[in-house]
């Protein structure tokens, strides 16, 4: 067997503790005699992994008690749908066009209510994170929301808005679990699994009680945070397994130090990148330095054959999915918190190679 | 590792062999150097997967080339609002009432349009499936809806309705791939993966080209057909490993002989199984006989006491999860595909000893 560095932006690398733990109880979960693939959502042995991973997220992230945690499906994209179906009350919500995500969130929303783009940094090909001014935030919005970290074009939100009473609303898709962050400063956090929790196939959102009401009745079922908050995440079958996955992930988490012992190495790993990108002749970043993101480091050449050539070379030393998104183009690096230290060395010792080889 | 023969009703067994074959790549995909869990959606890797899941299925059930077979989220809840949100274009559609997840369908589907329940069997506590007589069918219906097996109940539709023009609309999830059917007699299928495919987490729609139309555009994107249809089931990160897992059974069904040997042994199973309970003097079915399920047989003692202390003895045995639904009492046996003929033998011969002891 022959592990990668696999910098893919999602679905992504998972320590390989986790996999291993999963691997050797595929067969027989804690002596139950079978998968937790095969056991009814409804038993004690599943309801022991999804109260744990309820507990050890709750635990990791500091989330305050009036705060529920959801285990739903369909990714960040029916979120999207689901946050204006569900608290769009008064029909009107601000959002912050920071990238391809923000867009599709802002284009489902415009089906349910007025929004109002309040700041975007479109213009620049979102190379940063645009300046927010209070006194263009609507009064009375239903909620304010950001894409806290955008995993195409690397910037992140290093600071929050203060968007008073009305509540904000965060896709922290690509970077939960990366930073010590405080939940009670958001309205809903919600985040696909598949970079920093578990594999594809279920999304975590973390509600303040308050927001969770009535809809029109019209909504689906199936799309109404109200149904799956009063089952415990359990009106439907889960996705069992997915959710198994990121318990491990999360214990893996804990038994490491948490959230501000992982963040330390987030930090590391990115400066170790960063730090060579900002003093390389030929590779640079993207990025403005201020907005640069943890999790998501794009770089270039500034030559599309060059750009080419690195990736196929790197991949073939075992540094793979190092291709850039199609709207940036160039290189990406997703260092996610799976990513070992070893991982970041271990590019930057090629690009150095690299380097000297083709400037 | 003592592993169980486990009835469950869904979440259920997997073939032992699919579950080694998962544990065997857990770490490295086929010399990928990574899970399946870790693929970029978007690889070369992921692709061949997906791609052949979806071939073995439809060779595995002959699908025509006129229909597309979608990978999607959300499960069958999500199917009771997706077929009326895509399918009811005159706002009208026939559904018979054969259960609770009829009637969760039925629900969903009147908040868009109007519903005529053509038939019910709620009356006798869905101990079968009700007579249909076509002339009370709606003329100009967008579809007609049944659901082919009830997973609850153990009944089964053992011949189609005649609809005409009219597309039928099937809910499989407790039946499909269990015995061969014609797929072109369906307007669309759906089944949740985690009774006789996979695990929890995808559910697959077969859907006749025809009934691929725009929808109304306030229909959140993800719960239109058209857009997974125009995308192969990648306009989201799918959910890669459950996708994964169920083209792993499919692969095991075509090598084990493919449906139509597979309906032979579940046959076999089923008639293990009811000619006991037919003998039985403490034992007894609860479904009219013509509409026997193959997959959920649910039987009773008359005592509820001695219920629930068969269905204790039977766990310290090894037969797991036979306590009926509480709708039903009693106990019931899922003997699902992966359910060996094995499985099924040592049920009986348990039942018998427990009514030498308790009759």
């Amino acid at each position: 067997m022959n592990r990668v560095y696999n910098f893919s932006a999602g679905p992504s690398m998972l320590p390989e503790e986790v996999l291993k733990i999963a691997r050797d109880e595929m067969l027989d979960w804690h002596g139950s005699g079978m998968s937790v693939m095969e056991m009814s959502h409804r038993s004690k042995w599943f309801e022991e992994i999804i109260k744990k991973a309820e507990a050890d997220l709750r635990e990791l992230m500091n989330i305050p008690s009036n705060y529920k945690v959801l285990f739903l499906q369909g990714g960040a994209h029916m979120q999207f749908s689901m946050v204006p179906l569900n608290l769009m009350k008064k029909g009107k919500a601000d959002y912050v066009n920071t990238g391809v995500w923000s867009k599709k969130a802002i284009s489902e929303a415009r089906k349910y209510g007025k929004v109002n783009v309040i700041a975007s940094s479109e213009e620049s090909n979102f190379t940063c994170i645009p300046e927010l001014d209070p006194k263009t935030f609507s009064r009375n919005a239903d909620y304010f929301y950001i894409t806290t970290n955008n995993t195409i074009y690397g910037t992140r939100f290093t600071k929050l808005p203060d968007t008073g009473n009305v509540p904000l609303v965060a896709d922290m898709s690509s970077n939960i679990l990366s930073e010590v962050i405080d939940v009670s400063k958001f309205g809903l956090i919600f985040a696909g699994a598949q970079k920093n929790m578990g594999p594809a196939g279920v999304v975590i959102v973390i509600i303040r009680d308050d927001l969770i009401t009535d809809t029109n009745p019209e909504v689906p079922t199936m799309l109404q945070y109200k149904i799956h908050a009063e089952n415990g995440s359990m009106y439907n079958t889960p996705p069992c397994f997915s959710i198994y996955m990121c318990g491990l992930v999360f214990e893996w988490l804990k038994k490491h130090g948490g959230i501000s012992r992982i963040q330390k190495i987030n930090e590391e790993k990115a400066a170790i990148l960063y730090d060579f990108l900002d003093n390389s002749e030929l590779f640079k970043g993207t990025v403005e330095k201020k907005d640069r993101s943890l999790m998501n480091v794009p770089f270039v050449t500034g030559d599309k054959e060059l750009d080419a050539k690195f990736v196929k070379e790197a991949a073939e030393k075992g540094l793979v999915n190092l291709k850039g998104h199609r709207s940036v183009g160039g290189m990406r690096a997703s260092i996610y918190n799976a990513m070992p230290v070893e991982g970041v060395k271990a590019l930057v010792a090629f690009m150095k190679e690299f380097e000297a080889e083709n400037k």
